[in-house]
């Protein structure tokens, strides 16, 4: 039962109170009615570039090859900013060209990629709005993706797309200094101290994911201590059972990033951790 | 790849932290399982028939032909208020009588309509309860004219459909008086100063949208002051690019109704902007 | 068009506003792509597995034969809580065996069922994480099993899944004492006193749909009082449609439980209810 069916995936700032998410699916469902879209997230901070950075690279890895991810968070949408598709290790991004595709780029940059300005009017509605392109141009490029147009085909190539700044991750003799990418619903404080996986000898093999530093690779001992906003953690655990009720612990996040948490409880409320806040881990 | 793949849209007040909307998909699966349902929100504020109409109004333009929507907004349920099916326009509309279809109605009032009232037990659930219609019969309904069934088939035919007050939009000579309609997730405050269009000569064309004057034409300067709750912007932008961060702006919503908005901003709160107040177009 | 696509149901306290809930359907996707994923609810509040229990036995029964329905609230993650997966009443349940299934096993308990410890590396991601295995073991066993897999292959035959505490509902003479158990967006209280339905003279039958005395019956008249938290209403309601505005009232939730509602109202509000509060139904 392993039929081809495209999938198209979505991340924006719209928020499901509108109807901008389904209009987008209305677009691409009249352009490829057999295209499945999987929501990433439509919870993005309004504008927040960054976060939608973030948010793609740990989902991305996790859908089929030849997923088209389409992401709308386009504070510049109707100036001069370009739209772009990029495909890049198997998958096609589709967005505005403001470097919310620079983190997935980077992951992928050991895999062939292509990029292109989306400037042809036949992948667009036949009105293009100076407000709305998620709908105009992003949603029918990728329904036009989803059902085999081909990247190529859809403008000229592209060679120098806008790059945010990387999260940052100081690699210093005795300890590591990261900073905090994310909040999640269970107030789970995630961190850019990564990725992270645990060696046979019962340590963690730390290779950076961001930066110019990436793929350089460090070992850090399970005792090390977590610093947050004063508050120590001593070492780095496996499950949130190990620790009892109420108690703050450091641990693996499910994509292997440092993560700070509270077992059964708020570690953001607990720690007072906002995104951008450092977190330093002492390897001696 | 284009296969024929019925689409049922879905509006409703139900929110997504019940059962309620899945409850509805779950029954329209077993109905009709090839159908794919587009949510077009579940946050209209509970019991909002207003909201609920002219967030469908926007959207359902950009639905494929053939598309049931379903609309379930509907505090009289279990009252005497009657159910209805709707063709108009290429697309069916299901939901309560109670004048939520009413401005789609009149925005498709051109195209030849037919309503029935939905009575005939075999398009609905085996039992009927006095408080979640959406559920025992709209959802069933919509499943059924998915999958083929015609809209006459479904009951009598209905003349009297209830209808809401429209939006106001007052042409005086030298202005234009209209109101807030819709305040969006970015603070964007939409109101029903429209349809508008560029002109080629770098005015405005305003199509009224609502009401007896629906379908009047007048033409708007490009530098027509704007005032809300006292404050004035001057000038109708061509998009958020054209100010500078913060600073409030008048332009065209994705759907051509003047919005007030600020870059980077929120325009409700800097506007103290809320549904129903007033907003004043000076023509002169 | 009556074509078999598989169902698979997803109930999580993940929130919309991380990527969690696509992973898990990316996951899906690359295994089962015919699948079709209905969510139940994502706004679980986080790790309260009684009301992940009652939102699942509620929606269930609506879904057609053969759906599997995913639950991860799972605050024992990545400890030795054992996975599961369990067939019962056409149906095939997936998540973690922490009582979470023990509602609808006693609503289905009728019905023949079978239950399996998760332990096949086969229907696993090839790394499993231990802070998400929705991810890691429940997606990708879902998938294999709404693609044709049986629940019998998954693993060794389980006996004794984790049970919860049943919601309560106490049978006097001349009362009932229940409990609220959900309190959904309107404001409407649901209590557990229920099964209701009406009876040709009037009056109402109570199957009791919970723990050891599941499935007695007693006759409540519609004259009844029901108090909460001090406030008492006279008698229950067939529909809002029976009070005026802003009055509180007593009716059948769309369920069959004993609801207090406020009619165009929020009832929690008026009444300061809140999950646990109890409720007097005096049938004298």
């Amino acid at each position: 039962m392993n039929t081809q069916i495209p999938i198209i995936g979505l991340l924006t700032d719209f928020g499901l109170e509108d109807v901008y998410v389904c209009v987008m699916k209305a677009v691409i469902a009249g352009i490829c009615p057999l295209a499945r879209v999987i929501d990433l997230s439509h919870a993005v901070q309004p504008q927040n570039i960054h976060q939608a950075a973030f948010l793609l690279v740990n989902a991305v890895r996790y859908f089929p090859p030849g997923t088209v991810v389409v992401v709308v968070v386009d504070p510049g949408v109707g100036s001069a900013r370009r739209a772009v598709a990029m495909r890049a290790g198997g998958y096609t991004f589709v967005g505005p060209d403001n470097g919310v595709l620079s983190y997935v780029a980077a992951e992928l940059a050991s895999e062939p990629q292509v990029a292109v300005e989306l400037v042809d009017p036949a992948y667009r509605l036949p009105v293009v709005s100076s407000t709305f392109h998620g709908r105009d141009i992003f949603a029918p490029v990728a329904a036009h993706l989803a059902c085999g147009v081909s990247v190529e085909a859809m403008g000229p190539p592209l060679q120098d797309l806008v790059a945010l700044s990387q999260p940052t991750l100081s690699l210093k003799r005795d300890a590591l200094i990261g900073e905090v990418l994310h909040v999640d619903r269970f107030g789970n404080v995630i961190t850019s101290v990564g990725r992270l996986a645990w060696t046979a000898n019962g340590d963690l093999d730390l290779e950076v994911a961001f930066g110019v530093e990436r793929g350089r690779r460090v070992q850090v001992p399970a005792r090390a201590d977590v610093e947050m906003r004063g508050r120590v953690v001593g070492g780095i655990s496996r499950t949130y059972a190990e620790v009892p009720h109420d108690m703050p612990l450091a641990l693996l996040s499910s994509d292997g990033f440092l993560e700070l948490a509270v077992r059964q409880g708020n570690a953001a409320e607990v720690f007072g951790a906002q995104v951008g806040d450092s977190v330093l881990v002492t390897l001696g």
